[in-house]
């Protein structure tokens, strides 16, 4: 496993990749592994002759007042959980590198951007879109990788590559939970332990949503009332930014089903303590 | 030379020319060809294998109340002159194929359109932005081809392409003018016999800022002052939007001409009757 700090030489290597006919795929992460990111990276593996894994805590994506500085970082970990799972290359710049003195360019999917996560975060998919654009330039992938844990982030990048007519394949890969149904987040380290018991209740509800619905509910403001009274009646809970019903694909808000739909959004971003997790589920119809 | 409507055509005829080992250049362009596109043609032809125009009036690039709707077409023509010039492609796409409905993505050099051209044309160099990086998706080419005379407009793609990682070099070429020095513009089409008399006080204006600097003067402010007031006096100049002294590579103003400052940008914008024409030259000090 080659691990490469500068943009010009990751680009040579997978020019020269392309040139020989292999098929690139990118798995690009902020680091701290679980085992999320690493099922990104058995998928790119099987689907690719060559993969490619960036880390880069993007400061860009991080507002005012937010994590970026107490982020959880261990690159030489990552290293090695990366070179077990067989990844060809990882991709790490500095901040310096990706952003140089006097940067000043942003890229934002202004539809989707402003909705859920990014009505608590103004800028936060900006500084997606951004660093993945520059990321896919960078690298040139056939394919890139990204959990649906980031549901939205996943729209919203499929979506960039569309209107932007981007020439590679955004491929989405399930959540993947703790024993208690809790997304794997880097961000889950941040919990205490009795936080850490309470935090499986986003999958909970989320399950509750896909229970009521499979009952027969049609009107999706009644499940959303019965589960943020639960969200509020756990003290754990500080704080709910969301618990929404979405379509899968636009992510425009659905208050009651229709015959046409067969599968919708349920999403969530909670504060367990000080710490905000998401989680969501697809819910068939 | 082919003519190519479709995204997916002129992408499959570009990758053909890149396997092939061609060197692919773009002459992005609104039509409506002058001596000014054709140059940038010549260029291309000159430097590049294979040379690919793109004619589109990007609606996202006028704003309410501009000239989008009367903005000079003349396909038929255009395709002729291109021709005769020995382009291998044109790329003329409808509006409904580069933005599709639902169209949401953006692109914006932050730092450096809200000035000069910017200040006056709110949202204009994020549509220019939107719609070059959107083209050079598409085309793929490994170079392009960008006319002096939208200054700003050039400084921002080269600032685009750095900022993103884009793997492709970009060209300025020289202003064409008429031969009383009115810089070639699709626009000065507009213009009534008297107006079109006038237009060239524009480049005129800047070759006295040229006298006055080449006389030894260091104060901008006060060039610039003779120059409104020479503007202004001028019946046919409803409104000047600009003249400013900058930087050739930053854009940033200059008030006082500093011993390291080897060149100077001087450009202006400027309502001749109810048209908006642009002018600049570099300045050697």
């Amino acid at each position: 496993m080659k691990i490469i700090k500068r943009v010009v030489d990751i680009r040579k290597e997978t020019e020269t990749l392309r040139k020989d006919g292999k098929i690139v795929g990118l798995v690009s992460t902020m680091g701290y592994f679980h085992d999320g990111h690493l099922s990104l990276m058995r998928r790119a593996k099987k689907e690719c002759g060559k993969t490619v894994v960036s880390i880069f805590v993007n400061p860009a994506q991080f507002g005012p007042g937010e994590d970026l500085k107490k982020y959880p970082r261990n690159f030489r970990r990552d290293y090695k959980l990366a070179e077990k799972e067989g990844v060809d290359y990882i991709f790490s710049p500095s901040a310096e590198e990706m952003y140089k003195p006097g940067y000043g360019t942003f890229v934002e999917v202004e539809t989707l951007s402003k909705i859920m996560c990014g009505r608590a975060r103004p800028g936060h998919f900006r500084g997606v879109c951004t660093v993945v654009l520059k990321l896919f330039n960078i690298v040139n992938p056939h394919r890139a990788y990204f959990g649906e844990k980031d549901y939205q982030q996943l729209v919203i990048i499929k979506k960039m590559v569309k209107d932007l007519n981007l020439n590679l394949e955004i491929k989405g890969c399930p959540i993947i939970r703790e024993k208690d149904g809790l997304a794997l987040s880097s961000r889950n380290k941040y919990l205490s332990g009795e936080e850490r018991e309470n935090a499986a209740i986003l999958n909970k509800c989320l399950e509750t949503a896909r229970e009521m619905i499979g009952g027969g509910e049609r009107n999706l403001e009644k499940v959303k009332g019965c589960i943020l009274e639960r969200l509020r009646k756990n003290r754990f809970i500080k704080k709910v930014d969301y618990f929404d019903f979405r379509n899968t694909a636009t992510l425009e808000e659905i208050k009651k089903i229709k015959k046409e739909q067969d599968k919708i959004l349920a999403a969530t971003a909670a504060w367990v303590g000080n710490t905000r997790l998401i989680d969501n589920k697809i819910i068939k119809v």
